[in-house]
């Protein structure tokens, strides 16, 4: 593959796009990658084109590999399949719906679940059938609140979904373990490094779950690790180890009066010094109302969670918790239906006789004595001790997690860091085999309800990801399996510069080698070597002045070293700086 | 590459489904390779997977060949792009429509002429970047008021579409040359019968096209050809040759009685009986009232069209002659709303009067007389002569063309098939560069406005239309460049015969065949031998009793001949047979 620049669908920018926050979303625009269409959709331009190309290759060929097959399916879908299984109304407006000309609905496919299970379903019946593991690369819509960062987090994007059918547990053990060496097969041929995190599962119901996680500062997930044990999980996932329960006898709960303290901060400032207490925030219990609605019903339920008093609530993790339910702010006209919740004084005493379902965090063992709201104004009680003075409806992970927080599995102290999910793995179960009636008969005669996994790699993300992992000052800088050409040839000058550059190019194409060929005339060195540097081709080739001399220059992108050599070795120097 | 059938998700059907009523929509669905989800919206399983993406590899070989850009597009677009065009509305019902969580609106790209537009407008802007070609494989959306066979006629459906940029008009006729050479080649190597006929422009606008029809009898379009010149057009394009005005005297017109005559038979046998006259149907004037509306207006306008009464209207050339706008008949209440029209005795003596638009077949020249209606209830006129007893506002192509009338290049008989669109080519000239003001800055420095092209081949039509093409009565028939394998090699019976043919997979595997295998265990041969032909591999290798000889069978699915050969010659006959 040959391409000139003198002909190349392609002007890079000087300036950063106005709307760009994030590396991948600037360079990308700026180097000629990808164009904004609308918000959270994009199109992609030559080189961009040919990127998410190698990345799609690398990814089929890995599932190929591992015995996936591949089909492909519509992006338009009739609504009856999504209804069964209740995501019609449970996707809430992340679905895009629209109806055809004669007024039946549809949806543009966020994922494929049912649709996987009705076409196992449509042709295997036999024990002997299964395990079967199917997937697609395709292109997949979700009306996001906030798409964001170019196509880091697009409404329209390209996914590699797959999806095992086994016919047990242990069956899906394996097919889960086979995604997982699969995944780590190809984000190491992407050049990506990532973390691999216990993860939620979201709005899918399910068991075991893992996602991939690309460390990347402008990342919008939260994932712990623990650099003892090896531990690592999404934010959302993080488990809290509960203390033991405390036994022995601890004094009757008695109520203060604690005027102007609705934060923990006024609270802890005014018993410590008004009633010579010695309490700090984590001995206090934090009391947050939520209004927890599920789509697709019109019910609204009030749920209150207790935390220790110096941490927050983590939003991510309580919507997580909650799934799918979706929790949202206690507003004041809420509390004015609720008399019973004093705000900013809500203690966990009289919840029970209000009816209302409380959930603590795990720290708020048996037997733990808390200072926490009086449910009057002004009032609060201490030593209200959980399972004595009020018992909790269960327990919930909503509190924040922080640097130093103890390891689930080890104890140690954990780290905390930003990414950016490129790949999901996760053992759904036999939720959606339920809902299509997903039997196979065994060879007794009886049915085997078959269980699933389902798997996603985001493809189009990637390519982002990559740029956020690989960029420099200079631009990006591409891992060579998915760079749109190995090398990058300048020709500057006009002391037949250009052609002796050319002539460089051909040779390398009928080598083997992907070329990129800057024969532009009229344009300055300058310009061509900042080009050369924003288009992050791994081997920069530069023919120039030394052309004279009978040298040019061969440059590493991602080392920045610089090398004269002599123009007739340049071929094999250039192939084996490719490792071609 | 080899597939094992004793793991490919693929299950035949022995019958035809109920709803399939053409060859490719029945054999692609029994032969595994397709599966509807909706009307005109199917899923693709393995084989037709590989089927389609060997379609595509093909079309994309071959557009960068003639150094077409390959990009991508989004399929889900925001309104303004094409409502600065007009087709947000006149694209009618066919457009699919949606709206995101904000209320935005959104579409479907059904074609994506106003996207590439924009791009290149935001891209180049000086004539020394042009010309350039741009195009992309890509999924496109119509809600097609009668989706229809299967794959051939979907409402999502993969589409190849480029368009040239020109700075003059020799510059688009050049592009519109070499992409008529590509698809000339496209179309041989995908082993497709095509015939390139003139074309209407349907709701692009512009000046010449061509399509690419491939004969079938299921097809939808009707073209003409005249094996004389080589002319070929598309039913809808024939042009009908006007004969000379006729000069000299004729008589009077004269209204007769012709009671209960509102057909052309009985005014004819009527007048001939009992007014001593000896017309043809050739010689009476029939009138059409249809009523038009265009999209995006609420205006109907009431249009008579006047052609020979021995020809019937044909409604897609009249569609095609009034669009953008489109005609429907005009019931009884629109007669009721317009006393001045007798039903069954229209004539055009009135209609300046009315205030209607008259059009007339090319054949109504000036000096033509005619026998047509008087506008009372049981009268007609005789001697009503063109150009004398009324002025037509224009003609119209709206008559039906028949085997036999004359070619309008050479004037020989033509002839008459029914073909399918396969690729269509269009000189657009500078209608959507006009929308969008896309300009290139001249060497003089004033603006040029730039004048493109539009091209489409149906790529995953192409699939099925190679399947109505090239089955027979046992199957499914490959070309081998897009067969999902070279050889299908079926090994039968319980002796080691599996075995062996496995063997011999794995050495043509070696030797770089794609190969089909029939591993399956407790299968009879006649259903693997019936699978075989289904399945439709240009090559099949049959390992079965004779292996105790020695022998294998080798046939040909296109001719049908079988041979016995030895096993030890096997893979280098095969590897023969295939070409490679």
């Amino acid at each position: 593959m040959l391409l000139r620049m003198s002909s190349l669908f392609l002007r890079t920018l000087r300036d950063d796009p106005a709307d760009a926050e994030v590396p991948s979303h600037k360079l990308l625009v700026r180097a000629g990658y990808v164009r904004r269409i609308a918000p959270g959709v994009y199109s992609w331009l030559p080189l961009g084109k040919m990127v998410l190309e190698n990345v799609t290759r690398i990814v089929r060929e890995e599932m190929n590999r591992m015995g996936g097959q591949e089909v492909l399916f519509p992006a338009l879908l009739p609504r009856e399949y999504y209804e069964a299984t209740g995501r019609w109304t449970e996707y809430g407006d992340t679905l895009f719906r629209l109806k055809d000309r004669k007024g039946a609905d549809y949806l543009l496919g966020p994922t494929h679940e049912e649709m996987f299970t009705d076409m196992v379903k449509g042709e295997y019946s036999s024990y002997k059938d299964y395990p079967v593991t199917l997937y697609q690369i395709q292109t997949k819509y979700r009306d996001e609140a906030r798409p964001r960062a170019g196509i880091l987090r697009g409404r329209e994007f390209v996914m590699k979904d797959s999806y095992s059918f086994d016919l047990d547990d242990e069956g899906l053990k394996r097919s889960y373990e086979r995604h997982r060496e699969t995944y780590i097969r190809i984000f190491d041929r992407l050049g990506l490094g990532y973390k691999i995190c216990f993860a939620t599962s979201g709005a899918m119901g399910g068991s075991a779950s893992e996602e991939f996680l690309a460390p990347a500062a402008t990342g919008e997930d939260t994932f712990v690790a623990c650099h003892h044990c090896g531990y690592a999980a999404n934010a959302e996932a993080v488990t809290t180890p509960a203390p033991a329960a405390i036994t022995g006898e601890r004094p009757a709960q008695r109520v203060l009066d604690t005027p102007g303290t609705p934060t923990i901060e006024s609270l802890v400032a005014y018993v410590n010094e008004h009633h010579g207490l010695d309490v700090t925030a984590a001995e206090t219990l934090k009391n947050i109302v939520v209004k927890v609605t599920t789509p697709g019903s019109d019910k609204t339920e009030t749920v209150i969670v207790g935390v220790p008093g110096d941490r927050e609530v983590d939003f991510k993790r309580l919507e997580a918790s909650l799934a799918p339910g979706e929790p949202a702010i206690f507003e004041a006209e809420d509390f004015a239906r609720h008399p019973g919740l004093v705000r900013g004084y809500i203690g966990p005493q009289v919840l029970k006789s209000l009816g209302i379902r409380y959930l603590v965090d795990p720290r708020v063992v048996d037997g733990t004595a808390w200072v926490t709201g009086a449910n009057e104004p002004g009032k609060h009680a201490v030593d209200v001790v959980a399972g004595r003075d009020f018992v909790a409806d269960g327990t919930i992970e909503a509190a924040e997690v922080r640097t130093g927080d103890a390891c689930p599995v080890c104890g140690s102290a954990l780290s905390i860091d930003r990414g950016i999910e490129i790949g999901h793995i996760f053992q759904l179960g036999r939720k959606y085999a339920d809902a299509a009636k997903l039997d196979a008969l065994g060879p007794d005669g009886k049915p085997i309800r078959v269980t699933m996994g389902s798997y996603g790699v985001g493809v189009s993300r990637a390519v982002a990801v990559l740029t956020e992992q690989k960029h420099d000052e200079l631009g990006l800088v591409w891992p060579r399996e998915v760079a749109p050409a190995d090398v990058h040839i300048v020709g500057t000058g006009k002391d037949g510069q250009i052609e002796a550059a050319t002539r460089l190019a051909e040779d390398l194409e009928a080598r083997g080698l992907r070329v990129l060929l800057d024969d532009r005339s009229g344009v300055s060195p300058g310009v061509k070597f900042k080009d050369a540097e924003l288009l992050g081709m791994p081997t920069i080739l530069i023919v120039g002045r030394g052309l004279a001399q009978g040298v040019a220059e061969l440059r590493d992108r991602v080392t920045g070293i610089k090398e004269e050599i002599p123009i007739a070795e340049a071929v094999d120097r250039v192939v084996a700086a490719c490792g071609a």
